[in-house]
């Protein structure tokens, strides 16, 4: 079947089938009063100017008229946290008191509780609740998002979680991409033999999530007090060794040598990197690492912001994602972290807009197929209600989202 | 006509008809599992059990049903300028390479871009786009705001500004409070001699907006570089005379005088107060003065937050408003800035409760009539998305809102 988006104010998109880095990533694609024709699903054209599409439009063709509006390719969210029960609103107050993640951590409380909530949900309840995200994500915009495990963090557990990912990946409109990530956190059960914990992850949980094909990419939180740099090495050679491409959520809290971990494994990925130095994010760019920036988590948390011109300085492609979680970032929507980053970052508009859709593709292995408006990619579009695009960028805590076009047809978007 | 709403999960709402201060702030009712009788859009009982309300209903009876969700007053926003024409996202560009507020103005950008836009605009126009923002605020649970003039900066525009605020409030759900603000910035034409402009605010604006019933507040931007103590003492105090009853923007950018001249001229509320130091909190807090604190400016100029905690010690009431306005906190929302004033002042989610609702009210001299549900005020509910209070302050990024009742009567909501 043939679409067409007619009457595009303005077309912004990066291009290209790979992460874009340096001062290549505000290097994007302005094109006023255009259109955009797709096929069965995936672009087929880009235009020129309105009038010359009328010839490729018969009987059968969708229209969908942006009405002047901007056009941007369908936002990436290259990490979230998104299949849990246990949402934690109750820590509210203890955070309010200056209790930190670590502290109220130790206390049994933060993820512990999500954990324990999730091991005694169904596979049912996981997906129910992990629905009504996605149906908020699509509405705010979000057309692809990758999703971790790691609050079952044991075999029975972790594999529910990535069943449950899998099939709202069946079900639901937006594309999801899984992660394990065992390596969350230590369980309570293993708090005093975390090296027992690890030769689980290692010996019995990754074979069995590759085993059965639930996972593309293997994560570990390496930070002071969860997973040393030698423990995360251990388990993401072994992730690899069964075919699970390496993350890594690395120097979020303290600087602990992630980063160059990362750089070092050539992960696809190192995450937070608020206190990564200059020794690490050099490693990574030399060694093909996309750094995925969480600027909503540090306005959460009320961390430093991670030092995100300097990546872009060392030749890091930069993605930025929501991180979302109910610990600490209760956020479905891209767009409070996309004013985030210009805010905070001083990224450009140019820059933030190839952090989520482009380098955040790259992130999770799918610049070829999305992250930006070309013939050949996934017809994966958002239309806003916007006519430039900086104001997506200036009018901010509302859903500037109109309308969403995945895989070439427009999709109803829940009120939230 | 009476409207009955049934299954309320949690009521929360602060109680009284004047600003709560000090520890009163936080001290809110919450009352699980009840109902609220409203008669011809004003509150007629709040209920004990679901049980009891069987008697009170009809055949001609609207009955509501809350699903178990939390339910609070109707947001107020005692501090908007939603009256223009002018977006100025092209000055994003330039915030991001570290100019500041000044430097833009001082450009002949900024506030006198925004200016000459509403100069050029009809009645007509402004009230369109004031129409559309009104839409957003109601769709995010503002049901009462207040709205400055202060982009006309001379008596014809800034007359035409008053009347669209008028004519809105006549023909959108969502009340509206007038507040002149003639003296919001110096027209470039006076700039080389601010004392006629003051003079032409004093001996012309302010008698024919008294004169013609167009505002009930006199407000003045009072900073180093805008109008000085003594300016604004003088245009408040002519306001006074005319019934204009006086608001002071005190000591957002510098420590000006600011909160001390609210103290002594008993000014209804001062605004920002970012830098106001103990001696001006004090003042005002002896003359009834309410701070009005904008989080999501601070937020978004990453300016340094209100000392919210200080003040309560100091036992001023504390509002929270939105600041609504194309340059500084381009937002309709109160939602975003609840969080902000959770995260950065550390207020509890009572205290803020109370800072949007009942203390915002009393900023506006409408303590009497809104800001809390109890018998006697007016039907103004939102329902939420949320069966605790907590929540709402937690699981940000979002519009949160299911519904809202104004007098009464559920409004249907614009998807924006
Ligand atoms: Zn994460
Ligand atoms: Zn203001």
């Amino acid at each position: 079947m043939k679409t067409v988006v007619k009457n595009i104010g303005l077309l912004a998109t990066p291009l290209g089938n790979k992460a874009r880095r340096g001062k290549e990533q505000g290097r994007i694609s302005l094109v006023p009063n255009t259109y955009i024709v797709a096929c069965d699903g995936y672009i087929a054209a880009v235009g020129g100017s309105n009038a010359t599409f009328a010839g490729a439009v018969d009987d059968a063709t969708r229209i969908i008229d942006a009405q002047g509006a901007l056009v941007t390719p369908g936002l990436v969210d290259c990490h979230t946290h998104l299949v849990f029960s246990g949402w934690r609103q109750r820590e509210l107050p203890l955070k309010l008191q200056g209790l930190s993640y670590l502290d109220i951590l130790r206390q049994g409380g933060g993820i512990l509780y999500t954990v324990n909530r999730t091991r005694q949900a169904t596979l049912a309840q996981l997906m129910e609740s992990g629905r009504r995200s996605l149906d908020i994500m699509l509405a705010h915009g979000t057309t692809t998002c990758e999703v971790k495990s790691g609050y079952g963090l044991n075999l029975e557990d972790e594999i529910k979680s990535l069943r449950a990912i899998g099939e709202l990946n069946k079900i639901h409109p937006l594309d999801l991409v899984p992660t394990f990530m065992g390596a969350h956190a230590i369980p309570n059960e293993y708090r005093h033999r975390k090296s027992d914990y690890v030769k689980l992850i290692c010996e019995a949980m990754i074979p069995a999530v590759a085993g059965q094909n639930l996972a593309e990419f293997c994560d570990v939180f390496c930070e002071d007090g969860v997973f040393t740099v030698d423990e995360s090495r251990a388990i993401l050679e072994c992730g690899a060794r069964h075919g699970l491409l390496p993350k890594i959520h690395a120097d979020e809290i303290t600087a602990s040598g992630g980063a160059g971990l990362a750089g070092e494994l050539q992960a696809v990925s190192a995450e937070h990197l608020i206190h990564a130095d200059d020794k690490g994010l050099v490693m990574m760019a030399q060694n093909g690492t996309i750094a995925v920036l969480l600027p909503g988590t540090s306005f959460y948390l009320g961390e430093s912001f991670a030092r995100a011109g300097k990546m872009i300085e060392l030749n890091l492609p930069v993605a930025v994602a929501t991180d979302f979680n109910p610990g600490s970032c209760p956020t479905e929507s891209l767009q409070l972290p996309m004013n985030i980053a210009c805010l905070k970052y001083r990224l450009t508009p140019a820059e933030v807009l190839t952090a989520v859709t482009l380098n955040a593709a790259a992130a999770i292995h799918r610049a070829d197929a999305i992250g930006s408006i070309e013939p050949g990619k996934q017809a994966d579009l958002v239309i806003w209600n916007a006519a430039d695009l900086e104001y997506i960028f200036y009018h901010w805590g509302i859903n500037l989202v109109r309308s969403v076009v995945k895989r070439g047809k427009p999709v109803s978007l829940a009120k939230i």
